[in-house]
C-alpha cells in the first residue's frame, strides 16, 4: 500500500509501504475512508520537532474494518468506524475515569495518512456506526477523531457553562472546532481571536459572537474591554506557544479557567503569577474516545458540521501539497481521499 | 497601642504604635480578641522575602468592633467579628463571582498582631456574630480568618468530592486544616504527608486515614503505591516551594486536580509536563470571605475544631517567641492574646 512519509522539514513524500497487518490480538486493520493533515503535523514539518529517521505520518482517520485480531470484540469487517488519535483499551483506571488519552496501554496513532492503518487497542478505540454514513458526513466524522474532539476537550477543560463567556485563542481547525464546542455547551458570548478573514467568517458561522484580531497583550486588552474589564470565564488555548499561552492566561477572569489543548512548545508557567490570578489551568491530549459517541451523534444528526474546517480536498497521493498549503496558511485543513 | 514590628530577618519586636483610626468611611477599627502568627509570616522572618523598612505584621484576627466609618453598614461597636486576611467590598464582579480575595478594592491585612486594627472594606469583609462566643471558640474562629479558610480553598480548588482520595502536602496549620476540609467535603481517603509525630497525630485526629513520611519523589512513589499505581484524585498543596509543588503535581492521577494555596516561591511549571499529565491546577489567595458564614457555623456547632492547630499560646507582648517557636518548628502555630 502507499502512504505519506516525512523525511525532513518540508519534505513529505507519498511512498510504497508494507501493508499493515494484525500484529497483536487486540489490533484491527482498517481501510481509510478519508484522512487528513493536522496542525500538529506542522511542528516536525517546520522543524520545530526532531524527525529522526523517515517515518509515516498522520493520526486522524475514519474507515472500514478490514481485519480484526482474535481478541477484538464488537467489531467486524466492513463496518464504518471512527477512532481517536490516541488508542485506549477503555477498561483501565484512567479510561474508566474518562481520560482514555492517558490509557495505561495508550499508543498514539502515527501512520494514518495512508491507504490502510493498523489500529492497536481496536475494541476500546474504534466506534462502529450502525451503517455506512453518507459520504457528505465523512469529513465531519473525520474531524471527530481529533480536532472536533480536541475542541470539545478545550471547552470542557475550560469549564464552559451555559451563559458564560468563552475566548478561543487560535483559529486553526482545533480553535474553530472549539467555537462549535463552546456554543454547544451553552456559552452566551464566544470571542474568537483571529486575524484571517476566511477563518473569522467560519468562526462566526460556528457561533462566535465577536472576533478580536489583535494578538498578545493588545489582544488581552481587547478581551478586557469586551468583558467589563474583568476577563472571560473560560479561555480555550488552541495553539501551544509561549505567547498564545500567556495571552490565554491573561484573558481569563479571576476564578476563570483555561483549557489548553495545543501541545505546548517552549511554555513555562510562573507559579506566583498563576497563583495571584486565581485562574485554573488544565490541558492535555484530548480524551476523544470519551466524547466520540456524543460527537458522532451530533454530526449524524446534522446538529454540528465540523467538516467545514476542511477547505482543501486532495487525493491522498498529493498529501505533500496539503502540508504545503497548511504551512503557508493557504488552507485551514487538508482532507485527503485515498 | 502596642503591636509587633519586623525590623529584619529574625527580628520581631513588640512596640508602641499609633492608634489605628478610621481613615476612610468604609473602614472599621476593631479591638483584637485573639491574633496569631502565620506560616507565611515566616517568609520575611527567614529572609526569603524582602522586608524593607520596619513594619507591622499579622493578618489573622477576630475581635470587637470599636468604631465604624460613616459608610459602613451592618456593623456596630461591641459586635464580635471574624474577618479575612484579604479585605473585600463583597460587591464587585470578582466578589460576586466568589473570589473576594481578588476584589477590585482588595487590601491585604498586615497589622493584626496588635491590640487594635484598622479594617478597610469593613462591611464586605467582617462577619458579625449574633453574640459574643465562648472564649473556647475564639481560636477556631480565628483559624477561619486564614488557615481554615485556606485549607478549605485548597480542597475546593483540588475538587475534593465525596468518595475521592485526597493527598495533603504540608503539615503546617494550613495543611492540617486542609485535612479537616477534605474530610468535610467527603473524601474517603485522606493521605497526609508529614514527618513530624505531633503533626501526624493531629492530622489523624482531623480525619487523615494515612500518613506518608517520605518526601519528594519517594513520597510520590508511596502515594502511587497507596492508589493502585495511578495517583490521587485531589492533591492539596499547602507549602509553596518548588519541591512541594512538583511532589503535588506528580501525586495526582491523570485527570486529577491540584489546589495550591502556599504562596509559590521559586515555582515554575513546565507546560508540556503539565499537558501530558492531564492534571488541573488552580490556586491563589483563599477567598475566605466566601466560606466564612459556613465555616463560622461549623465552628460554633462544634462540628470542626481548627483551633487545635494552636499548640502554643502566648501573651501578645511575647509575639517574638511565637515567631521563634514556629521558625524552629517547635510550634505548629502560636496564638497571641492581647
Amino acid at each position: 500500500m502507499r502512504g505519506a512519509v516525512i523525511h525532513a522539514p518540508g519534505d513529505v513524500r507519498f511512498e510504497t509501504l508494507d501493508d499493515p497487518k494484525v500484529l497483536h490480538p487486540t489490533d484491527a486493520v482498517i481501510r481509510t475512508a478519508v484522512t487528513c493533515v493536522c496542525g500538529s503535523d506542522l511542528w516536525p514539518y517546520r522543524g520545530a520537532e526532531p524527525i529522526g529517521d523517515p517515518h509515516p505520518m498522520g493520526h486522524e482517520y475514519v474507515g472500514f474494518v478490514e481485519e480484526v485480531g482474535s481478541a477484538v470484540t464488537g467489531l467486524r469487517p466492513g463496518q464504518f468506524v471512527v477512532g481517536s488519535f490516541a488508542t485506549s483499551d477503555n477498561t483501565c483506571p484512567n479510561c474508566l475515569n474518562g481520560f482514555q488519552s492517558n490509557c495505561l496501554h495508550r499508543e498514539f496513532m502515527s501512520t494514518c495518512q495512508a491507504e490502510y492503518v493498523r489500529v492497536p487497542n481496536a475494541a476500546g478505540t474504534l466506534v462502529a456506526l450502525d451503517e455506512v454514513p453518507d459520504e457528505s458526513l465523512w469529513p465531519g466524522l473525520l474531524a471527530n477523531s481529533d480536532v472536533m474532539g480536541t475542541g470539545w476537550w478545550a471547552a470542557d477543560a475550560a469549564r464552559v457553562r451555559p451563559g458564560s463567556t468563552a475566548v478561543v485563542v487560535g483559529d486553526g481547525a482545533v480553535g474553530l472546532c472549539a467555537v462549535i464546542a463552546a456554543k454547544e455547551l451553552g456559552a452566551e458570548r464566544i470571542i474568537a481571536m483571529s486575524r484571517h478573514e476566511s477563518r473569522q467568517e467560519l468562526a462566526r458561522a460556528f457561533g462566535a459572537t465577536d472576533v478580536v484580531a489583535e494578538r498578545g497583550e493588545d489582544g488581552v486588552a481587547r478581551i478586557k474591554e469586551l468583558t467589563g474589564g474583568i476577563g472571560a470565564d473560560s479561555v480555550l488555548e488552541c495553539v501551544g506557544t509561549a505567547q498564545s499561552t500567556a495571552q490565554a492566561l491573561h484573558s481569563a477572569r479571576p476564578g476563570g479557567s483555561v483549557g489548553f489543548v495545543g501541545v505546548p512548545h517552549g511554555v513555562t508557567v510562573d507559579g506566583q503569577e498563576l497563583f495571584f490570578s486565581h485562574v485554573g489551568l488544565r490541558g492535555g491530549p484530548a480524551p476523544v474516545r470519551r466524547y466520540l459517541p456524543d460527537l458522532i451523534e451530533r454530526v449524524l444528526s446534522g446538529r454540528i458540521d465540523p467538516g467545514r474546517v476542511f477547505d482543501l480536498t486532495l487525493p491522498l497521493d498529493r498529501v505533500a501539497e496539503g502540508y504545503r498549503a497548511m504551512d503557508e496558511r493557504r488552507a485551514i485543513k487538508a482532507l485527503l481521499t485515498p
